[in-house]
Parts: structure tokens; C-alpha cells; sequence
């Protein structure tokens, strides 16, 4: 059975029931030279500061909204997840918080703060050697375990999360006078943040257009829309760990197909000037990821959307000192 | 004839005279554990999260209200700052904004960044050598071409632009259903923002405790608390610019003394240490001054504020990103 996205008053009624758990996050909104001198001054950059959201990222809030949905028995018998890392953090902030357990596969190579923040939070944190292998476990404890699966994007819990920062955004906007968005540039891993808030924005501006972004090394969702069917990759080669889901699902490729106008790639060094510049005029420190929106404005949709009020979504961070620090000093930079 | 502080509702007229100049500043708020995971779970940490002003700095309330004050001929003759770099940015970014032009004094080790900001806002930039050079060529610049002093502390106007700042913080921990703040921590260059958000906070909250801090090599205020008089330092000698005010002065001294409870000393590798938890907590990239409450809450308020609900202003943030990534791999952290 298809996959029915969720009404906007159904949207309205998750993002309230979540209200009291998830931050409400700020929204800048800044002339496009601020970010890019030679752009000159028409139009309106408009971020979306989402890295503030409790456990780091965006994911909070279908882990939520996922853990809201259990029974008792679930709660009891507890989740697990697979995760580059926000998504695992989200899973055990979200269980914690609903007195619930988890157990979070994360890869070995994952960003030691993301492991710490999950003990941290009380999860069974296991490590294993690759992306596919973590799937296999996380299917494999959810079987023996009787463990609830939290889907890091292929669920209908992560749509309507996505769905509820969409809303937010649009709200936030409206409510401080702002025009509406004409265009929004989302991160795409598996899709599930793309699908979401898209479908969110549209819901409430049905013209805006919405791009989506991955990186060259990791573009499971520009090679299913150029084949016309969800699309495997044989290895994941980008700095955006969590942009680094290794293939497109059914459901998130049927939204994504539905809700974004276009795909556009960026590469490694394209995100390490965009972390740059954020750290220097939004004051933000984001890990790689969280700065491929402002990178894919930068560089592929730099002209198309020159003059236009653009909505850019931080979607997170959880990066240590270190290596953050790292990626500040890389001579490979755009 | 003594300052005399402004009321509430002068503090209030003045937000709303700057309210469509300003941002309302995200105030971000956690357990303790977050921060200093073996504090235990009692208590809560508030942060303001100034360092998202207009301008990267608190100083743009203080100058936006000096500028306000000019009549046309004032504007026309335009305004004279002398800085380690947020005041000057913030003078450029309030004149510009009133349709003057600004005249900044800066030194010539001041942060790359932070010139660049000036220039790119318009003013006409003069670097010295020395901070004492810098303050006579501003005053020389003020007399000869009949420009208005903007003194980065010294001043009624950056004493209301910081009150509402405090005022703000407030008002915004009450309307998040937060209880009122058992104390604050506030950073002290020249001491304008402390005494004016102190005065902010009492204003709201007689009762709320106030900790000015300062760096160890640039203490002035605590050298005046212990000498009972405005003291000048023979030198500076901080990572924290920004807090290098060489001297304390009349007025703000007195405004510190009557609304200050104690003044507490932290030293660089304190800064550099809350610098990255700031990062990998909070997500904000901030220049050591921004850190300095924090250092101070982590350091020698840690015993005094266990279990209080304390709010820290993280008052700004203007660095470019290879002197940030200096500062988290520099060896010398606590």
C-alpha cells in the first residue's frame, strides 16, 4: 500500500504533541552577500538553525515522534537503530525521554563525540566494521530482541518529523514578517529530511521550490532519479558521513520524486569553504553535512536563485573539537 | 553630576526604539550535566546566544542606540570608535544603518576578520599600534572632524544597549516558562555589558546574583574592586581581545560596583577549554571573550552555583575560521 503523506492539520497535530520536547529553533535571515560578497544585495538567505535541536540534529524529532507511538510492552521491549551517528543519538535522546531503551549500531569509523553522546544517554552502543553490515544487525536485534526498528529515514515517524520542521520554518518566517520562501536547498542522506520537510513547506507554500543536495560520493538519490527507480550504491566516498546513506528506499524515493524539483551535487571541498563561511558569519560549528545546503547555494544553484528569498536547512552537528579543527585547516577547500 | 541608571521603563522604550534593528537572541537551555557531565544533574544552564546579533556582538544594541540619538547634522558629521574589533564592527554596522559613516580605530594585530567587517560595512578603517595610541587617535579624530565618540564602555548608550540585552533575557526565560535566574555570568572588558545587563537583570529580578569575570592578564575591574578606585592596567595580555580594555572608568566602574556581587578571574587555557565544549555542546564557533562565562561557571563559580539556574551570556563571536581552528588544537587548554 502507498505511503500517504501526512494533511497539514495532521502535520499541526504532531508538531504540538511534540512541543514540549523539541526546541523550537531559531531561524536567521541575512542579505545573500552577507555569505557571498559578489552576489550583491537583492534577495534573502533565511537558515534554519536545526543543529540547535536537542540531541544535535533534525532526527530528534521523528525519533520523537516514532517513540510517542509505542505501547507499553514497546516501550518496555525498547528500539534499535542504525546510524552514522545523529540518528543514533536522536534514538537514545528520544528513548530516554520516553522512558523507553535503546541500542544503536553505529560504523567504527562513526565521530568518537557521536559514541560518547549516546552512552551518554544511556544506549547499548554497538560497532561495527561497514554501513551494510550495521543494517543486517540493526534487522537482526530487532528480530531477536523484539526491539522496535527505528528507521534512520525509510519511516513514516521520520517523514512527519521532517513534515513538522517544514511547518516550523514556514511559521517562523511568517511570524517575523518575512515573504515567503521561494526556494529551499535540503540535505539528502537517505531522503527522509528532503521528503519531509519539503512536503512540509509545500503544505503550506504549494509554489516553493525545493532542492535537494548530496554529495558527488554519495548520490543514491540523483542516480535513482536519473534511473527512475530507488538505486544501491557500491561504496559511499564523502566527508558527509551523514549525508552517507548507501542507498535510496521505495517510499522516501517516491516523495523525494514528488516534493523536490531538482537534485543538485556538491563535493568535499565545496562543503569545507561553506563550514568556513558559517563558522565566520553565522557562528555556527557544523560538521560537513550541515553545511552542504549553503554549499550547493555557493556553488550549482549560485545563479538560478540569485534575487530570491532561499530557506536553507542546518540540519545538524555533533563533531568533536578535534575534528572539526581538522576540516578548518584542510587546504582541500573550495 | 553621577550617571543615574536608566528604569525598567526606560530600559523598555529603548528595546522597542531598537526592536526592528536588533535580532532577539536565541536563549538556549540545558542541565549542567551537558556542559560538566560530574555536576550532576540539578540545576539549569541558560545561554544567551548574543554572539547572533547583528554585527556578532552585543556592542550593536549600545551603538544602534548612540546613533539614534544623533540629530542630522550629528549623522552627517558621522562617528568615531576606537576597538578590538566588535565595537568598531558594530559602530560601522549602526552607522550604516542610520545613514552615517563611521571612523574606526583598531590595533594592528586585530583579528583579520574583524577589519574586513568594518570595510565591507563602509567605515573607514585606521589601524595603530597600541590600545593607549588608539584611544588618543580617537579622540584627536573626534575633535578634529567633528565626529561623535562612540566609547566602546564609557557610555550611556552602550550601558541601555546592554541593560536591554538583560532586559531581553528575561523577558524570554519568562515567557519559556523558565523560573527566574539565581545568577548570572557576565564577561567584563570595560565593563559595560556587565554593568548594563546586570542592571537589566535587577531590574526584572532584584534578587538574581551577578558575577562579572575577566581574564587574569586583563584585570582591571577586580583591581579596582580591590583598590576601591578606577585602576589602569601597565599592560594586556589575553587570548580574550575582546575583553582587553586596559582601564577601568569612573562611570562604569561605580555601575559595576553597585550591581556586581563578585568579580571571579580565569585565565586563557580555561577559554580555550570552554571554547570547545561551547562547540561540541552548543554548536557555537565563539572567540575566547564568548567563552569566559562559561570558563567561569566550569572553574571558580563551579561549587558557589551547583544547583542554581544560572544564565550565561555568550556576548559575541567575530574570528575567522583559521585562527578558530588555532585556538582548538592549541595544546594549551584546561
Amino acid at each position: 500500500m502507498p505511503f500517504t503523506p501526512p494533511t497539514l492539520d495532521e502535520i499541526n497535530a504532531a508538531h504540538r504533541s511534540l512541543a514540549s520536547m523539541i526546541r523550537r529553533t531559531p531561524v536567521l535571515s541575512m542579505p545573500p552577500g552577507m555569505i557571498a560578497p559578489d552576489t550583491g544585495g537583492d534577495g534573502m538567505l533565511s537558515f534554519k538553525l536545526e543543529l540547535l535541536q536537542h540531541a544535535g540534529s533534525f532526527k530528534a524529532r521523528g525519533a520523537l515522534h516514532a517513540v510517542q507511538q509505542l505501547d507499553e510492552a514497546g516501550k518496555r521491549a525498547g528500539v534499535v537503530a542504525v546510524s552514522a551517528g545523529n540518528h543514533a543519538i536522536a534514538t537514545a535522546f528520544a528513548a530516554q525521554s520516553a522512558g523507553s531503551n535503546a541500542h544503536v549500531v553505529m560504523m567504527q569509523h562513526a565521530n568518537p563525540l557521536r559514541v560518547a553522546r549516546c552512552q551518554a544517554l544511556g544506549a547499548n552502543v554497538e560497532l561495527v566494521a561497514d554501513v551494510h553490515t550495521a543494517f543486517a544487525r540493526c534487522q537482526a536485534v530487532a528480530e531477536t530482541e523484539n526491539r522496535t526498528m527505528m528507521h534512520p529515514f525509510e519511516s513514516p515517524h521520520m517523514i512527519m518529523g521532517a513534515a513538522t520542521l517544514g511547518v516550523e520554518f514556514a511559521q517562523d518566517l511568517i511570524a517575523s514578517g518575512q515573504p515567503p520562501l521561494d526556494a529551499a536547498i535540503i540535505p539528502i542522506g537517505g531522503g527522509g529530511l528532503a521528503a519531509g520537510m519539503a512536503h512540509g513547506l509545500k503544505s503550506v507554500w504549494p509554489d516553493v521550490k525545493i532542492y535537494g543536495v548530496e554529495p558527488i560520493g554519495a548520490d543514491s538519490m540523483a542516480r535513482s532519479f536519473a534511473s527512475g527507480k530507488p538505486e544501491k550504491l557500491s561504496g559511499v566516498q564523502t566527508i558527509a558521513d551523514s549525508l552517507g546513506a548507501p542507498f535510496a528506499l521505495p517510499m522516501t524515493y517516491e516523495l523525494c520524486r514528488q516534493y523536490l524539483d531538482e537534485v543538485v551535487l556538491i563535493d568535499d571541498p565545496a562543503m569545507i569553504g561553506a563550514m568556513r563561511l558559517i563558522l565566520e558569519v553565522l557562528k555556527q560549528a557544523v560538521e560537513p553535512a550541515g553545511a552542504a545546503a549553503t554549499a550547493a547555494f555557493l556553488g550549482p544553484l549560485r545563479q538560478k536563485l540569485a534575487g530570491q528569498h532561499v530557506g536553507l536547512i542546518v540540519c545538524g552537528a555533533n563533531i568533536d573539537a578535534a575534528s572539526y579543527a581538522g576540516y578548518l585547516s584542510s587546504a582541500d577547500a573550495a
